[in-house]
């Protein structure tokens, strides 16, 4: 369901820019990092963020990022991806830490062990469809 | 309206990741070139995309991209502008040309020859709320 060339890019630690929908239907925006788990895209939380209120109250978000290369008429590689997202409840400490070695660096301790024992959050997205510009574009 | 420290990193020629409605209320996200003119963003477009034909629909649009540093903890700065965006006709070749010394190279010659008689359609946003991580992010 995730094409390896996606896989490839997330494994690298690109910044991924999170929209989901507020009560009011406008968008929001953050920026998250990402890793992937039995073929869902996860994003861990300490807090009950807004985008984690707006994901329990409506699932529809999409992820975009860059990739590495260009096309032929010198656009950047980027991918977006819709799909439908829900809350699960704990590990998101284990998560961070382990995203932080790729994102941070790989001898990075986050978050801070204050937080270690909070169980924070976790989202999950089904990936429903990836566009973009890059060889995991649906054509 | 916009922050000097967001009008310097657009000036650097960041890849922004625009959020539009599509008619069902759903995210759709693609990565632009960004100007600015008059206190407002600009995007151009050569075609009626289907992100012109939301904004057409509902004006209510994110841009999001990266900055340059880190916060103390180790976090990547970027930039999400929330505003309100209406389409304006004409001028989209002109801007493109102008954006591509930015986002290509200084001698880039875009769009291509045989589209640059299309008038095309240009987005202009007009920022309501700076967020991220960076100075330009309201507390």
């Amino acid at each position: 369901m995730i094409p390896d060339s996606v896989r490839t890019l997330v494994e690298s630690g690109p910044l991924a820019h999170m929209t989901t929908l507020n009560k009011d239907g406008s968008p929001q925006v953050t920026v998250v990092w990402i890793g992937i788990e039995n073929g869902e895209f996860v994003i861990a939380h300490m807090h009950e963020h807004q985008k984690v209120r707006n994901i329990r109250r409506d699932g529809r978000v999409a992820l975009s990022f860059l990739g590495k290369g260009m096309n032929p008429a010198g656009l950047h590689e980027y991918v977006t991806v819709y799909g439908k997202a829900r809350i699960t409840e704990g590990g998101a400490a284990d998560l961070l830490q382990k995203l932080a070695r790729i994102y941070i660096a790989p001898d990075a301790v986050f978050p801070p062990p204050a937080l270690r024992e909070k169980p924070g959050v976790i989202t999950r997205i089904t990936p429903e469809r990836f566009t973009g510009i890059g060889p995991w574009a649906a054509k």
